[in-house]
Order: C-alpha cells, then sequence, then structure tokens
C-alpha cells in the first residue's frame, strides 16, 4: 500500500485536522469531534442541510459544506457511517429554526444512523426530512434499491440553491426530489483502491480488465473485461441511462463526468467530448457540463457518467448559482 | 495502459474537443488548431498573458485561462512543448494593445518556441517580455537551471491580478518577478505514470519505493527509498525549501499542496495538516493554503509541497483576487 499518511488508523482524523488547518474560516467542528464538520458560517432562518457518510469520497460527502450548498456532515471512517450521535450534534449545531433536510447516499448504515439522529431531534421539537441519493441505475432495478453516487451533487445543488433563497423545509425537499428523480449515473472502475486499516483491495482486476457499473466501495457491476475505448464507454453509460430514464430530442440535461480517483483530467475530458457527441447526435442539449473528481473512491482509476434532465427553468436556476466551499467554488 | 480514450495519438485532440465542448462559453481556439486555446472573453488594453507546454498536467497549463488570470495558451503534445508558430498565433489573437507577458516553465523546448514566437511578434511591432517559473529546488542548485513546476501557480496569480488590475507590462512583469523569487516547491513521487503513445512508464518504482525530489516528467530526484510517512515527507520537503529560502519568524507564507494524479485529496489533507504543524511550529504564518490538484502527471501518485513567502500586501491582494476558468474558481 502505497499512501502518504501517517498511520491506517489516523487516516480520517489526520485527514481533518489537515482540513480544519487549511480551511479555518469557513469550517469548525463540534463536541470536540473532529467528524462532527460544520459550517462557520450559519444563516439564521434558513433551513439546515446535512450529509454525511464514509471518509474515502472527498470532496465527496464535507466538500459540500459552504455557501449556497450544504451546513454540515457527519464524518464516518473509510467507507463506514457516522453514527446516529455525531449526526444528532452536527445537527444541533446547524439547525437554525426552519428545519433541517437529511440528504445523503442510500447505503444501510447510514440510514440507520440518519433515522436514529433525527428520532432523538424529534424529542427537542426540531422538524427532520430525509432523502436520499440513489443515481446508480446498474446497482438495482428497483429505483428504491439503488446506490447513491455521483449524481447526488446535482440534489446538493438544487437543494442548497432552494435553501439559500430561504425556502421552506418542505420547498428545499421538493427541489432535492425534483433533482433525484431527474438524475441518472453509471460508473465503471479501472483499478480497485486500498483502504488504509485493511491495507489491501477488497477485489482485483487483471492487466486489461475493467468493471462496468461498479459501485464506488467496489461492489460488482454488469460486467468484467477488456478496457473498452473512451467512445464506447460513453456509448454504454449513455445508453443504460436512457434506457432507465428516456430524454426527448430537444430537452435539456446538464451532465456530470465525474473522475473516482486516479483517472487524469485529460481522460475526462476525452470521455465527457464522447458523451456530448452522443447527446448532440441525438438531439439533446447540454445546457451545463461539470467535469473533475466530484464523489471519488480515493486512488480508484474510473470515472462515472451522470445526467440530469433539465425539468424547468428554477432548476437552471439552481445549478447555475454561485456556490462557495473549501473544496468546491462555482461563479 | 489502462487509460479512458479512444487511441493514444488522438489524446490530447480528443482532450481539447471534449474541452471546448464543455466549456465554450468561456474558451475557443484560433486558426483551425485546437492547440491554440485562447480567452473567449479578450480585454482591450490590458496585458495578455500568455502560458504554454505538454499535455498531460491538467489544469496546467491551458486550465489557468480564464478571468483574472491568463489570457492564452499554446498546448503541446504529452509533455511536449506547443510549437512557435502555435504560440505566435495565439498572441496574435489575444493580444489588446498593451504587450505581451510570456510566463511558462523553464524547459529547453518550451524556451526556445517562446523565443522564436517573440521574435515573429517583434517584426509585428508587438512588444513581448518572458519569465520562466523555475521553482523545483531539488531539480538544481543554480536557481536559473531549475524546473517550473506546480509554484508557477502563484506567478499566474500575481502577474494575473496585476494584468486585470491593467498594469503595464513591466509591472505585470515585476509581479510575476515577485512571486517567482518568493516561491519553492518540492515534490515525490510514489508511482510512474504512462504516456498514451509509448504505452508503457519511463521509469519503476519497486512495491514501496518512493522517489524524492522526481520531476513532473520523471526526471529523477535526490532519493529513491521506502515510502516515508507523510509527516516525514513535509518535514524534508519544509527542510529543503527553507534552507534555500530562508523565512523568519513572524513571516507569512501562502503554501500549496499539489496532488500529482493518483494521490487522493484525503493524503493531500494529511500532508498539509502536517506541513502546516511545521511551520506553526517555526512561527510561520500560514495566510492561505491551497490544496489539491494544480500541476499533476497524469495518473502518477505524488504530490508537492510549495511554499509562497507574502513579500508585502499587495501580494495578499493578488493572492486573494477572485478568479474563474473552466478549471479553477476561487472566490
Amino acid at each position: 500500500m502505497k499512501k502518504i499518511i501517517n498511520a491506517p488508523e489516523a487516516y480520517t482524523d489526520d485527514m481533518l485536522r489537515g482540513i480544519y488547518r487549511a480551511h479555518g474560516d469557513k469550517v469548525k467542528y463540534v463536541n470536540d469531534d473532529l467528524r462532527c464538520y460544520c459550517t462557520a458560517k450559519k444563516k439564521d432562518g434558513k433551513v439546515a442541510i446535512i450529509t454525511g457518510g464514509g471518509t474515502g469520497h472527498l470532496p465527496l460527502f464535507l466538500g459540500y459544506v459552504g455557501e449556497n450548498l450544504l451546513d454540515g456532515c457527519g464524518v464516518g471512517g473509510v467507507f463506514q457511517s457516522p453514527s446516529s450521535e455525531q449526526i444528532y450534534n452536527v445537527s444541533k449545531e446547524v439547525e437554525a429554526g426552519a428545519g433541517i433536510l437529511y440528504l445523503y447516499g442510500n447505503y444501510t448504515g447510514d440510514i440507520m444512523n440518519f433515522d436514529m439522529a433525527a428520532e432523538m431531534l424529534e424529542m427537542d421539537d426540531i422538524e427532520v426530512k430525509s432523502i436520499v441519493g440513489a443515481d446508480d441505475v446498474i446497482s438495482n432495478k428497483d429505483p428504491a434499491l439503488r446506490r447513491g453516487v455521483a449524481g447526488i451533487f446535482f440534489m446538493y445543488k438544487c437543494a442548497g440553491a432552494k435553501a439559500a433563497e430561504m425556502g421552506s423545509l418542505d420547498e428545499v425537499l421538493k427541489a432535492a426530489e425534483k433533482a433525484k428523480v431527474n438524475t441518472r449515473t453509471v460508473g465503471f472502475a479501472l483499478t480497485p483502491c486500498i483502504i488504509p486499516e485493511i491495507g489491501h483491495s477488497n477485489f482485483t482486476l487483471e492487466e486489461n480488465e475493467m468493471a462496468f457499473g461498479m459501485g464506488i466501495h467496489g461492489e460488482p457491476g454488469v460486467w468484467n473485461g477488456p478496457v473498452k475505448t473512451a467512445k464506447e464507454l460513453a456509448e454504454e453509460a449513455v445508453k443504460e441511462i436512457l434506457d432507465d430514464m428516456p430524454v426527448a430530442s430537444g430537452e435539456e440535461v446538464a451532465i456530470l463526468i465525474n473522475g473516482l480517483g486516479a483517472t487524469s483530467l485529460e481522460e475526462l475530458y476525452i470521455l465527457s467530448g464522447n458523451v456530448s457527441e452522443i447527446l448532440d447526435s441525438k438531439g439533446i442539449k447540454i445546457y451545463r457540463t461539470f467535469v473533475g473528481e466530484y464523489a471519488t473512491s480515493m486512488e480508484m482509476a474510473g470515472a462515472s457518467v451522470s445526467i440530469c434532465r433539465i425539468a424547468d427553468d428554477e432548476m437552471k436556476k439552481w445549478l447555475d448559482m454561485p456556490v462557495d466551499t473549501p473544496f468546491y467554488t462555482q461563479k
């Protein structure tokens, strides 16, 4: 295992110490717990949006805490859920009088802990609503059982914008739902990644083998086989997405070409160009293109393609709203 | 070679096609040559700043073309210089009546081609001044012979800000010089990267071996040996930098913790925390911390540490000036 670390068991907390040192003007932690990650710029009367999940996916999850996005994040160990107490403590800190939206990925451990935190908050008479990202088309035929992956970015953007507009808790939830029903993602891995405390990867891929549809924790996909070209991968990803969520010629979409870690930005733009050409050929208009690392698996090589159908002009406004976090700034 | 590409020889142009498709509102190319990369938002009367260099280092070089930064970029093939004609054509497009600053890395091929382009422009009566980034401490004892690496970011920031303030060509050059004399970088690699058209890496590292001081094209460093901890690497990098450029207790610096490609953002923050602790212990104050991928070598694992001494308040203003490019936004 080649990593720039001090000790495998210190991975998450050393990372957090580095983040607070670098960005102490924008974020802070509460309850003497580094993993209770909160905005330092709480805004009274605004719906608080809280996310959370395992470490190893930066900038997901904590990287989206900031202006016009999220307010807090429960930070788990590598690929582990934060505890219900951590989520509760973050909630108590960032709650600003208008209720809380829990917005996180569709994973069993996270659901259990966010639900427990919500129950604790109910006893404090703080209103909480929850919604999970579940955009990974390949992970299940049933949309309710799908994993949440990079497409959660669009939910963050829409919900964050609606909250910044001082929408009510119901309105912020609806904004997240609008992004959710209109977003699909397909990903593929070229190499595994190594969990620091384990020290070896939990699956292997041969010299020229890739895994299509693989999850960001290495969950199996639809096929393993020789590495295909960017164009073939773009075609297969777009087909899987549009088979599941038809988009008519003339409609508009936003696309997110996300790197899983080791894949170069050069390759992501090659893939992005191919996805864009395919959508063009179908008469689908691209309103906005996002390319970069939005949801990673540490040093995994691979990428994902997300398509977000633009439902209305309000959604365009939300996607275009400037945001500013230590990890992601959009002007 | 596992890459998401269509054909090794199409790597650079396919990448560029993807970039123009994604960001056609902000950048364009001229002379029917994808590699003549120009801002789409030329500003009359402003000094034009032009950079250039090989592909494979995104967001370097072209990623810094945008608002309050650079105006154009000659794009070479992977790890190759752009041609003098390409640099000349970019220059003719973005020149806006106040002269041109060439600001690029200290590599022989680039120097030759930028100098030839400058000669061609002289015949057109367009004034050009040149300065090269040469921040890699390890690469040579003689500062004039050092390679340019990630620290060029600080030169871009300062020169770009001064040009945005409508400074004269001499003033913009001086701003770049101020950043140059106050910036040093030390990098290290944990894995090599593969040039698409070659298909294998030009050096190898053993299972637990790293290369300290290695250049971003795989140029040899000071030692190869077992992978050290983040803290040890931070100490060695800071020592090399401060031995070369003393910074007194009480002085302020900006730091840039740059990922070379495959290294996770989590690790970069671990390293950043350690660098920050060391500077703290010396009484050196960190004015601003930049962490992320600023100058890469495709999928190379590794990182670099840059320290930029804050010479005066003007430099703080330049470092804090908002910038916006398709690849890098600072609010």
